[in-house]
């Protein structure tokens, strides 16, 4: 559709925000309204680096009441908002730009109820993710949203971004795991009912609309997630392949054959392997030699005997058929997590390689051998000492590409960017496979949305925030 | 929100109208746009037996760019459309209101590729549900949706409605079935670029937007399509059971128990069990004596050998521990025809009950089971004599409802709708579990979304479809 209705920038002038955020203060008073000099020295940056300025004033609400009355606030004034979680995002989706005022859902913590028959938890946005599964690994169940940040991050920052991690290939997304969403739009009005069934025709789709909208929608503030079935039984084999098509035979055969289905395929690149096993080394290679590809195979299922025996058959026969050519398959939860360990590397990266460019991309599955083939191949012409590392969950498309070299100019990430997203955009691929547009991907995000659906989601966003007081610049190119 | 743009009613005169549909033919040609005298006697009401006027013409597209161009015309000229797959629907929501014209995508049928490494296949709209299925079967895959009208509907429909069904308890709706759609947006501009990826993060889900949103949006012109692995074995079992709280207690331990999961789990009440043995002499009681309540469980899975025996265990420690009071297995294909025979007696209810009252909701699980008894008390308080069937797919929530008197009044039909429908606006259930809204539910909607909710959608249709073009006076209520 033609761009009809671009939002625009809200911008205040210091003393209309002044106003603003005496009339949030004068309201809602002093415990949930902060000012400046009351919050110096806290942090408003994620986990990406993005540098981030002060807000105007920091908003603390301990309520979906709170929430509601404060945007209607921002709303008469004209005065932007931006939320924020956990602050682990990648994207830099939470920090600020200058004048808007920041809205921490931290005190917005905690699990309200569990339905053991309906299998559903109903959770405050601002509850850490660890919080959550541990909560349902107590009543029985399991929350199968999973991420390095699990410990910091928050539900409602894995809904706003539509958070991945490694259990996508059975589970799928954040969205996958939710029932419903209640949000706070952009003039107040309270929106979702906290309910749990999971088959629902009524209309369109909000719930999935706020879903990944990085903030610039809404304000999630509770959430009725899903639980699933606790796993009895981890089956868990380490496998080096000869070559690609042998990946994704393997990934194909695994998902047939395997009576609990695959949990977890992560593949990784022999310079990635050979790279975090030189440089930590707490890690034990699983196997002798060197392979063309790794694959850390995960299984989950209920039934402990019969797995076992049916994922050592599976292996013997991939084996034997040549799909692989050698494999470790664990045999106690240790070694299930020093394969895992090789594969959960990337967390050591701020220590081993500070000044890496990183790529969270995602392709057709048929093509990911392909795409990464082409990414190394051109950084290699351009940069022959460069550190390449590529890995990624296969079984999703999922790829992620980590580049560096020593001592490298400023001016070089961008160039690295270009081939990379080059690559990205030719095939056919997604700038974000998992972490969210952001302030970051912003310039690159028209690589994977034609214009008509660049000018749709701003219609879409002028229909729900028309004043842009949420988040304005972010995830939407200006 | 509060209600700023309600989409305006768009009504031609019957001059402009003869201007929009001069246009249409004079650009798409006597092939692609039909007048009445052309099409007269073609149906265009669909199962749910609304009744439809005829369109001022009928738009018989071969390809998207056909669909963009008619889009283009009908935007310039402000003619509404209605577009049209299978007719299959249960809510009206493809009938003619009067002065639309059709666009039926009936042309728009084939498989374009099957891609067997990402296991996605990319097919037109217009292609009936069994085509794709026979198709994925062929290529060694599944696709899970499954419905009664499997011959007729069509994928463009499945996702404009978001189909349901009977596999939702394992494969999710419709909307977990597709990875992208191509669709024509009310001013002729085309989105979705048909891309594979499972994850990717760039931006509001528009595809989710457009699935479920009963062509009020958009016309869906393509879709990419999920397969899932082909299921090697089949376990099915007939099981009484004692009380309510056993049928969610042998839910929850088969979900959490059996290696290959759930994939059925339909719950028949013992008035729908009575009343079709008794009224169909072909079929079989699967058990001796009567019971509170009857399952039908289905696990399909990889595994023959173990998942047989596994599932046997299984249903033998339901039975020891008293979960279940009788069980039959199925021991054959035939067998488990003769199961399935019972729950899909609903395709007789034409012949049997013809002036039967029907309901689609849905509950919390944990609801159903007073659901189903509150509805049931009220309605025999009322009609001691009515025919009142009740089953469902307890493991979505999703409760079927059929009451019938004979010689009822017309009047009568109003009165029960009360009843069932106020059960499910005060226990938070939802008045459309898988059939839509359409035009016979925009009464009830209101039951199920809040005035906050109503305004939000009617902000994205009035952002994405200023002039109310597409099935004005569907899903939406005034």
């Amino acid at each position: 559709m033609q761009d009809t209705a671009t939002p625009a920038a809200a911008a205040l002038t210091s003393e209309q925000s002044a106003r603003a955020v005496g009339a949030l203060r004068d309201t809602l008073g002093a415990d949930v309204v902060v000012l400046p000099a009351e919050f110096a020295g806290r942090k408003h940056a994620d986990w990406s680096r993005t540098p981030s300025a002060d807000p105007v004033a920091l908003i603390r609400p301990r309520t979906t009441e709170h929430v509601a009355t404060a945007m209607k606030i921002c709303h008469q004034y004209g005065q932007p908002v931006v939320t924020q979680g956990g602050l682990t995002g990648l994207a830099g989706g939470a920090c600020i730009l200058g004048g808007e005022v920041a809205l921490t859902l931290e005190r917005m913590n905690g699990i309200e109820s569990i339905d053991t028959v309906g299998a559903a938890m109903t959770v405050l946005a601002g509850t850490p993710l660890q919080t959550v599964q541990e909560a349902a690994d107590a009543a029985g169940f399991m929350f199968p949203l999973d991420l390095g940040a699990r410990g910091s991050c928050t539900i409602g920052g894995n809904l706003a971004t539509n958070a991945g991690g490694n259990r996508v290939i059975r589970y799928g997304m954040m969205r996958e795991q939710v029932l419903d969403v209640e949000a706070v739009l952009a003039d107040g009005s309270v929106v979702g009912g906290l309910r749990k069934m999971i088959k629902n025709n009524t209309g369109y789709d909000l719930r999935n609309l706020l879903i990944g909208s990085e903030g610039t929608l809404a304000i999630i503030t509770r959430a009725v997630l899903r639980l699933r079935p606790k796993p009895h039984a981890v089956s868990t084999a380490w496998c080096g392949l000869p070559n690609y098509d042998a990946v994704t035979t393997l990934l194909r055969e695994a998902q047939e054959r395997l009576p609990a289905g695959v949990s977890a395929f992560e593949v990784m690149w022999p310079g990635y392997y050979d790279f975090v096993l030189q440089r930590l080394h707490e890690l034990r290679a699983p196997l002798e030699g060197r392979h063309a590809y790794y694959v850390l195979l995960e299984s989950n299922g209920a039934d402990p005997e019969r797995q076992a025996a049916a994922f050592e058959d599976f292996l013997a026969d991939m084996l034997e058929s040549g799909v692989i050519a050698d494999a470790a398959l664990a045999s106690s939860e240790a070694d299930a997590a020093a394969f895992w360990a090789i594969r959960d590397a990337p967390g050591e990266y701020p220590r081993l390689i500070p000044g890496r460019v990183s790529f969270d991309v995602s392709f057709s599955i048929t093509d990911v051998g392909e795409a990464a083939n082409r990414c190394e191949a051109r950084l290699r012409a351009r940069w022959p000492n460069a550190t390449i590392l590529v890995y990624g969950h296969l079984g999703d498309g999922n790829l992620h590409i980590v580049v560096h070299e020593p001592d490298w100019p400023p001016t070089t990430a961008p160039e690295v960017q270009q081939v990379v997203y080059g690559v990205t955009g030719e095939m056919g691929g997604s700038v974000s496979a998992e972490h969210g547009i952001g302030l970051k991907k912003l310039k690159v995000l028209a690589l994977s949305r034609t214009p008509a659906e660049l000018a749709a989601m701003r219609a879409v966003k002028a229909a729900l925030d028309p004043l842009s007081l949420l988040n304005p610049g972010k995830l939407i190119p200006p």
